[in-house]
């Protein structure tokens, strides 16, 4: 349990250069300088986290130890003088920030649980970790949110909380609740980028002509 | 008194409702899947009472109490299957959500003077209770912002929140105060809304050949 | 050192004034209405400020005490009658702006600094506070970004707020760790401004042909 309780901050680093990666690779698209780099990673590295800290009234995970920080800003130089490389190799880095929403969504449910929070805040804290760096990084970059996009990756965080918060609530053991959790959210993901799945969209009057 | 305090959580609900119908409008017309759908209509639906919850250092109302979250997400599935029968009574939801902006502000403005901050701050409270979700709407929707939009909205908000925080002020009683609060926020929305009020914009160069 | 203490909040309201004059003069470009006027500088003089102390725990500046807002609020006012002046003076504000910046980034990492944290998190809370307000009014302001404008304005906040700190470090008083911090960011904004500084954009695929 002392493992699982660690485990949050770990996963925060290890998505914060996952998601920092993308952030910095909206920079390239944009073509910024490099301290745009460094300001859209570390944005898109920590944001979700830091939402959810502040929603959930706890010191908000970078202040104490930054090393979050440290690891985006590398993360932004590294790409700033690879960024073609990086590019071409996006589907490879699509897969990491598969694992890494994953990994994020599970640690944020379970920080949000381990601070006594009923299942639908619980869920709700998984997706926000998972999602809004990135939604902040496309406001930012002014690039068509996740939202608008219709790919399934809000949806996939969702799924794999909603499964982590109902195997912890019929009794499964934190490790298991997670595992099973991740896996959702990954496979989710991952069959959405290689089946090019996505979900109905909304269509204005539908069966109706104009 | 004791039934004052318990007003706004009961009114944050409320808001959350109508909001959240405003927000999957957005998410309708934008043509988004049913969970960006969801997302929209929590963000629209307690955006505002959230920042105003954090800038106050108070806990996040729906921390606690998740029922704002789940009336937000019921109310995103029901426009999801219904928006073309929404969209063709948008004139009658605006008139609700002139309800739910008057009802919002001075719920906003009440929880903030409660917890015995100075008048202006108690009228910021109330303005970004009301208008925060829509702007965040707005901007993750790629909507103009209401702000650019020059509609009497925030204007509403405001002169509700002023007669509110004047009338406590002058010695008036809660509910006297937030009777005319409401009022002027409400009056003032719909009058504009019916008679297309707005305020002059500002014109670059007035008086001036270019 | 007790000056130095109530350094901060004095310094707060100052580059509110300055900055909330930039939010105005960018309502005045979308000609907004004089609440849109006020909703803006508000946003932009307050709000890179209000990130930080959210982020530190610390209690919103202008809650306890008002001024920064009331400030804003005249400030926005002001130029709402006299934004052809401002906009005809733009230099001008540009180099009062760079003070604001350069006064606030030293104060915003001052503040951080007193509450014990990092000199990662000092630099960036530094940063935070003379940026944030800025993007924020961009963004709803729906104009280009400071991140994608590549000018030396975060790179000089940054550069400010690394000098400062590595001067703390090295042992030098508050006040004059402070003043060369100061001195950095200004005069880094100031020659940018002067000789159109601005860092190499990252080019997309450098050396190759398409």
């Amino acid at each position: 349990m002392s493992a699982l309780a660690s485990l949050p901050f770990v996963v925060d680093i290890a998505a914060a250069m996952v998601f920092a990666v993308t952030g910095a690779l909206v920079a390239s698209r944009k073509e910024m300088d490099i301290v745009g780099f460094v300001w859209l990673a570390i944005i898109t590295g920590v944001g979700g986290g830091t939402v959810r800290d502040l929603v959930l009234g706890a010191p908000v995970f970078w202040v104490e130890d930054a090393t979050p920080i440290v690891v985006c800003i590398a993360t932004a130089i590294v790409i700033h003088f690879t960024a073609h490389l990086a590019q071409s190799r996006y589907r490879l880095i699509l897969w990491f920030d598969a694992a890494g929403m994953a990994l994020v969504t599970i640690a944020g449910a379970a920080k949000a649980a381990q601070l006594g929070v009923g299942p639908v805040v619980a869920v709700a804290m998984g997706v926000v970790t998972a999602t809004v760096g990135g939604i902040l990084r496309d406001v930012l970059g002014q690039e068509p949110s996740v939202l608008l996009r219709r790919e399934i990756y809000v949806t996939a965080s969702l799924g794999g909380a909603i499964v982590y918060v109902a195997a912890l609530g019929a009794g499964a053991g934190g490790p298991v609740a997670a595992g099973v959790g991740m896996g959702t959210a990954f496979f989710l993901r991952c069959a959405a980028l290689h089946f090019s799945w996505s979900l109905p969209a909304y269509k204005a009057r539908p069966g109706r002509e104009q």
